[in-house]
């Protein structure tokens, strides 16, 4: 059969089974498995149970695995020729809580299809797109009997509450979900019709500084002006961190920075990107940073040191003439290959002791860290994506970054040693942590199809 | 009659009389005359009726004047001989509160004498200091039947809530209050033995800066190096204030900052200080601050800017990985002559303008502002308090200055055109504001007779 008559009868099945697939999927839906809140940890239970049986029902072999937490579920199927690789399929069941309930146009947990979308608590993040790998492994079992590759699902319950157990899951069973790569779609297209490669993540450093001065809050007539305050010496000290054109100036920290390939850089530019709708979501009139930079290549492909917050002093009402005793301030550091969480933490402390005036003590805690993330896919991969949304997009996946972190990606990448494909159908706009979330049914639709030419590509490729 | 038989014929009669003056003294202490608090109200106005009653026994001719708030209480003797100066005594009969009650030794309200020092709230500041003011006028008049000089006794009872109506009532009686000058006793002397003259004061510029950035908090990954961050925008504002040396670095902030009389920062540098007692006062291991002035001078005679509390974004426990829509800072100024409160407050907007980054709005609110003062003081009434100390402490009376504000002494300053002899006799560590407020009973009694001898010594004398 042609690749044309295979799309076609892929496409002819879906259609076929629409109704059935959407009932099935809004039965998903209706399970509130918000893992953030303990009282509805029998829904999440559910859900698990639910998805297990999904799963055979597709033809899988599928099974709840307990862990600390809530549990994971894993399906199987590995009847593939040898020599065809192994994909794993990663997706979560769990979803963010749905209050504020007064603002749902229709309930969270009753889904609705209205203007062309579907209406639901985790109808993007990521029931739905979890739903339809299920889907396409469906549709290629049920016309051919097989699939063209191994396929491993990994769904877990505990995305949304910081995938506390996945990790230690991941690295007991790394023997049977051993694969040739990862696909995940929990993200988003650029814009409609725009389906997109998550390439890049930006890992994170997180640290709390406290600048402590006298023993107590002092009178600032008695004492000021031969005390040095510590409110003052922490913006000093803050005031390091940055030089007059944005670029951070703690010494050494660019040093590992990974120069972006210039055909990435390139391919950004090209995005059809509007400054003036970014400071409108920012709600800003005018942007700032590195300016050598473009807005996307700031946000995706450069490090920060932003302040989450700072405290210090008097802070109530009207006026208190302190002198005072501490101030603080959280910090988080935005990482970008190859910068090391540890190494920053390190070379922060000793900008510090640089820094710091006398008449203060400061002190550094080191709360959290993870690196930076870039994709590095191997030909095999990323030209089976580009060749299937060619066929249901009209055009090859944007390259895109997303300047948050996603630690799970980069533990499938160090624990399995696998390249990780992150192929999302949602859209920018879609409330995945808000009410009133939603899904467009025709990119649940296209997604469908995505995925079931995506393994079909990957079919004849022999990984490295 | 000799100095010498007028000092000893003074002494015996404050001994003879010293019982019934403590007894006195105790029952205005018992008083709980604590102005802050709404359910004190009748005990402050039960003060105010004592302390009449008690300018009456002197001698004086005395009435309580009812005041939007508390009230006022004037007592006055008018009967010196032509060309005797007038003198106006200030002082307060109002009290902080004495909470938290179970720090006391024993009651706040229940005078008692410990090791030589009385102990009652209200005993230093300043029932016990405006009491010995009377009893130096009943000395005086209890030995010749006449004052030397013509008195004016002011006793308010807002003193500790910011004496909001007294600029009202002095402005509304300046011609009854017409004087040559203002002796206050609420302050204390440099150490045990030394006398002092309070001879300067910081006036104050107080603000608060608001910057603001995105229109609400925004995820730090999505946005962090393209949108400017408030709290590191303001960390950098605050930054600019000082210079590295810890000078302030608004431009034309010390355009206006008088010169000190070389004589002064003489007497100044000759007072035993000690830096590693101030250190241990504040709980700080290194002073900071102007290093081309002493340490006293720095808190005296040296015009500050700090802040007193900054507070932006998330300040709760753990992290939140925001950028703040908003950071913002309590600011106050300590001035010294001539510096203009408003002025500053024109300055310091100026050169906001001038550091503000892009990105962000900034706006400074200026709260309150009062001028610095420093004791311009007449010959003739100087020399009248040197010579008084000389007799009761063996010594002229030190310079001394204070960082904080006293608004009264301008006030007075500036509605009667009378200088302000500031002559006090507490210690420093007595707790005027804390529990177990004390004063010595030798200071109190020497007090006494200073008063007497510095109101017999201005009898001569013609002001200018």
């Amino acid at each position: 059969v042609s690749e044309t008559q295979t799309h076609q009868s892929l496409e002819a099945w879906f259609r076929a089974h629409g109704a059935r697939i959407r009932d099935e999927l809004f039965e998903f839906l209706r399970i509130p498995s918000v893992s953030t809140q303990p009282d509805r940890r029998g829904d999440v239970a559910r859900a698990a149970e639910w998805l297990e049986q999904a799963m055979q029902r597709v033809g899988l072999s599928a099974e709840v695995h307990p862990t600390a937490g809530h549990p994971v579920v894993l399906g199987e199927w590995r009847g593939a020729p040898p020599g065809a690789p192994t994909i794993l399929v990663y997706g979560h069941y769990d979803v963010q809580p749905a209050e504020p309930l007064d603002l749902w146009h229709s309930p969270a947990f009753e889904p609705e299809v209205r203007d062309g979308r579907i209406y639901a608590r985790g109808a993007t993040d990521d029931k739905g797109q979890l739903f339809l790998h299920l889907k396409a492994i469906e549709a290629l079992l049920a016309l051919r009997g097989a699939l063209p590759v191994n396929v491993i699902v990994l769904a877990e319950g505990e995305e949304e509450t910081g995938s506390d157990h996945l990790a230690d899951f991941i690295a007991a069973q790394a023997e049977r979900l051993r694969c040739d790569a990862v696909v995940i779609s929990d993200s988003t297209m650029f814009a409609p019709g725009m389906p997109a490669l998550l390439s890049a993540l930006r890992g994170i450093a997180g640290f709390e500084i406290f600048v402590d001065g006298p023993s107590g809050d002092l009178h600032s007539g008695t004492y000021g002006g031969a005390v040095v305050n510590p409110a003052m010496a922490l913006a000093r000290i803050l005031a390091t961190l940055h030089d007059e054109n944005g670029r951070i100036a703690i010494p050494g920290f660019y040093d590992r920075v990974r120069e972006w390939p210039a055909e990435w850089r390139r391919r950004i530019a090209e995005l059809p990107f509007d400054d003036a709708g970014f400071r409108a979501e920012a709600g800003v009139r005018e942007l700032g940073g590195e300016r050598e930079f473009s807005v996307l290549e700031r946000v995706w492909m450069r490090p920060t040191c932003e302040v989450n917050g700072l405290i210090g002093g008097y802070t109530g009402e009207g006026s208190k003439t302190v002198l005072p005793a501490r101030a603080s301030a959280k910090i988080t550091c935005r990482l970008v290959p190859d910068q090391d969480p540890g190494e920053i933490a390190r070379l922060f402390r000793a900008h510090l002791e640089r820094v710091t005036p006398p008449g203060v003590q400061v002190r550094l805690d080191y709360r959290q860290g993870s690196p930076g993330w870039r994709a590095d896919l191997p030909e095999w991969l990323l030209g089976a994506a580009r060749r299937a949304t060619r066929v249901t997009f009209g055009r090859e996946p944007s390259i895109v970054a997303d300047g948050g972190s996603l630690p799970v990606v980069t533990d499938f990448e160090r624990l399995l040693g696998a390249p990780t494909l992150l192929l999302g159908f949602g859209l920018p706009g879609e409330n995945a942590h808000a009410p009133n979330e939603w899904l467009l049914v025709d990119n649940f639709e296209r997604g469908m199809l995505t995925i079931a030419i995506l393994l079909d590509e990957l079919r004849e490729v022999t990984p490295a």
